[in-house]
């Protein structure tokens, strides 16, 4: 019964089964192999649009190079108070992007508002030399809260950037998961509603260790080559990793292996709704549920052996706990979840 | 007939079977499972004493994060001139440690001497504001020339940096091919020889991607946690790498690995002795052979499908390659190489 | 009618006779010179405490030194949302401190409040790798509001402070303007309250360029002499900055200017109280007065040659401005400020 | 009798009668103040080009944050090895450029040779992202051994960066001394021989604090004043800063007091050549004398009281000293000295 986060869990069988034919002679080093260039039209294909890829093995790097990229040391990057980038990632962006800073809004379910994002903006005087310079607007898409941006929502945002001269970076780790919940095709879901680049996740949904930074745009490209190497993340056997995402992307794997996920996170949400107590925080629209669960029912849950996150200290006797749902999860896992919340 | 390098070639079946079996239901992620738990002894009883082991994708991540976490940003490392980590990672020490300066020496076969570091040090006033700091000493095992520094070489470089508060940090990308050629154990090689901090290669050796910095006193350690998350090379699925690298050490595999790939640069060398005008530029000591060839027969060579670097301009007819060997290189190559060379 | 900032005026003429007087023969540089080293003496005096002065030409120099001395790039700073490091130095604090994050809170009148300091420190997870750690609490003394921080208020800091082990840096920048209406001694306002880095500015209250950071313990000093000399601001000819310091502190002159520009500002905030629509902002505890002010009267006074800064965007047909007044402010100009703003 | 630095002597008195006249009322600050602009003109009339002029305090400032501007944190930059930026500067060049590097050349008479600079371009393949890319190659005016570049150097060295898109940045903390020496005009000294950006120093001539960066294309100025604020080196009070620049520039001070050093020390050379054992090591180009000089003579001076800096270790009883005159330098200085030396 581990809830904890789709990282608990491993690959997709398929993605291995691919390393081990990747595993075939010599093939140039760096990227230059033929997977990789494959990889590319591959996303060229999915994402109707000409796209620059840059595959690493974590988000995190992900969204540092992607940011670092497109915001200069003096620069900000307006993003949510709950994002990864500000909360989980050890200042990773700053550390890339050599200390531009990252200004953080509220905004409910996660997600940063077109109108608080306007008022933080009109705060900046832009070209003063006193003030950091905002630079890039990031969004994290499904959001840290297991919600997600309509196309409009994403279009309102990405207009408040451009209309600046602001970039739109959007932080996909759970790209997959918000996809099939919009249903709407991967190109409508970035490029066409104005991500200018989109940190591309696969490792949450059946990859080892496989990300790609996906520009949509050539001139924003700029220097993420050099900084990536820089950055020790330009692996020499690259063809492991673009093994992995062009597995995940061939045949849809990376749609199916998200629907199951979400619709284990529906089966959740459905069945808490007849546990004592169990109030959803947020509406699910992925693979994770927020719900307030009395105390009680989580000791009685995590001694029956179930591991999940507290997401906020217990009040009133009830805390905010976090429950991620993965492609890998057992189904009988959150039957027996179920059963043992209702006591 | 590609020796362009050891990371043109794949990966251990082994290793790749292990990735299979470690992919079983759900870990705790971030190098909190078991698999990184077990590798932690394995690297502990094969070096006979304590060690912190950081596994990581990349060898330019290893070298980098291990000088980073030795050297303040306004410290210098000594290192040859020929290092990787001065020639082939775009700045990834200046980068990671904030700005370190890398100060480059001379010295045969791509090997640092004690003579030189002590001169080089002697111009460096200790204390003084107006000069970067000397704080670590890294080498290079098996050296960028394929020779290796002897157990006596290493004591005394050590014996140089600890004589002045330096620590002796080396870049073992090829470790393990230096190791079977030394015929000593990892221990004598190691921290009894004066190594502080030893980036410990598996990449080119058969892994997929999987490193380790391994640091063999604790107070060394300081921080390097905090600085690889923050470099984005935390991976959440750690128990991928850490399995790569369990794989490697477990029965001796990377021991046996590496006697493949220097039998075969010695069946190389060997060989090479009746080959028309040329001359083998360094000792053979691991996988790499650099020889100057004429030009025609480079020339024929390559005509003939033959893949490897050249490492100077051509110079009276006449240039300085360099060709790699690999575990999984087939012996085949090298006869038919050998063959063509000898016209 | 200049109001702008207490930086808009120039220099004490003692401070400028000083610097003649200073310009005898030669002296060591970099602040080797008797001038600095008397200066040392002086401040240890003042303070009644051991002190660890490091002279700089800049406010911005000093808080950002300081900051990274005390915060590594994986730390972060609590400050308040209006602070000068947050708000006006263009992100030097983690330009200096190669990425540290300075995490902003609210709090009336620009002061930082122990609760909230403690509601924010309580997010973040000692030791966890995923983010970044606080280290320093960093509050502005007098505040960028023109109020003060009674001593109470320090110890409060200072207590929450070093209860987690974070240490306490005081920008002031305006400290002087600060002490005169604390009516108490420097070490009271500064290291007997908990203080353990401060930033002691004399700029803007009458040196022409001339502020130090102030360690009262040595342990904390670390490497800031490197760090100063790196970011270029060890001046060679350093006694011509000691020598304003050591003129400004001489014979209380400090404490003398700051009590004529806080008694202006006094002048200010009592005549403001007959004309019509003035609403004072907040109390005028230091040499600054923010108020409300019919948008008419400041179109008025503006149209007349008065000079200072808007704070906030119209509403309601008043707009927040800030008034500063300087040791050098001439009083009729207050008068003429006065008169005119009565129509 | 000091000759230890040019900065150990202290102002012209013409500059410090200029920052009293400058201590008048109030003024913009930030350097947009009345002094600044005009100071600007100036810089543009005396270099016959429109020049985009950045006051701040420190040589070292000002070499970092040229560089800064012009390379980035991937970028390399050539230069001597006995350059200030590689030497004295503990760094700076590193920092301010996030981790840029040096690439030291050997050279005689501290000076670079196209040759050997063509030569280390060679050993960088452009666009490879394995290595940091050359991006800016920098001279030092009057070099570090009190040689000068004679137009043609400059014009062949410019010729070699610019051909392969590298910028000129030439250190000239001794600008004025090499100035006078040459004998051309300050435009055929800098932009007509190619050189994009100046560090145009006065501390050591002269000013209290002040120097300038000097960019000769406007395409080139890019951020710099984002980075020069962000590194705390954008006085408020400029207008004290531009001051001293305005009164050096004015009725030609600056080559005046640059030709009574460069005169005292071709008096001390002219001198030293009736001194047993006494050689010269250099031309004696600008203000500075590097002679070997036998380490009984040595000792004989120091205790009369003589400063001076040894350059090297001694070697066969002589060492090498370096003598460096001053405008202020008492001529008498220079007799005692040599009456000392010859016994």
């Amino acid at each position: 019964m581990n809830f904890a986060s789709d990282n608990a869990y491993g690959a997709l069988p398929d993605i291995l089964a691919r390393l081990v034919e990747a595993n075939n002679g010599a093939a140039a080093s760096y990227g230059l192999d033929d997977i990789t260039t494959r990889l590319s039209r591959r996303f060229a294909e999915i994402f109707e649009h000409e796209v620059f890829v840059y595959p690493v093995v974590t988000g995190t790097a992900a969204n540092a190079l992607a940011l670092a990229t497109l915001v200069p040391p003096y620069g900000a990057v307006l993003c949510h108070g709950e994002s990864h980038i500000a909360c989980d990632e050890c200042g990773a962006p700053e550390f890339f992007s050599h200390g531009a800073r990252l200004v953080t809004l509220e905004g409910a379910d996660a997600k940063l508002e077109p109108q608080s994002v306007e008022r933080a903006l009109s705060r900046f005087e832009k070209g003063s030399v006193h003030q950091q310079q905002p630079t890039a607007i990031s969004i994290t898409q499904a959001t840290e809260r297991g919600t997600i941006y309509s196309q409009n929502d994403i279009a309102a945002l990405s207009a408040v950037a451009h209309r600046r001269g602001l970039k739109l970076h959007m932080d996909g780790a759970r790209f997959a998961n918000a996809l099939v919940t919009l249903g709407v095709s991967p190109a409508d879901a970035s490029w066409r509603a104005g991500v200018d680049v989109l940190s591309f996740g696969a490792t949450k949904n059946g990859a080892l260790a496989a990300e790609a930074v996906l520009f949509f745009n050539r001139a924003d490209v700029a220097d993420i080559e050099f900084r990536r190497k820089r950055a020790g993340h330009l692996l020499s056997k690259m063809r492991f990793v673009s093994a992995q995402l062009d597995a995940y992307l061939e045949g849809d794997r990376w749609l199916t292996a998200a629907r199951s996920a979400n619709a284990l996170a529906q089966k959740m949400a459905t069945g808490l709704a007849s546990v004592d107590g169990a109030i959803l925080a947020h509406p699910v629209d992925a693979n994770a549920v927020f719900l307030h669960l009395p105390d009680q029912t989580i000791a009685r849950l995590r001694a029956a052996g179930a591991a999940f996150h507290d997401w906020a200290p217990s009040e009133n006797g009830k805390t905010l706990i976090r429950l991620v749902l993965s492609f890998a999860t057992p189904p009988e896992a959150v039957d027996r979840f179920l059963a043992l919340a209702r006591g």
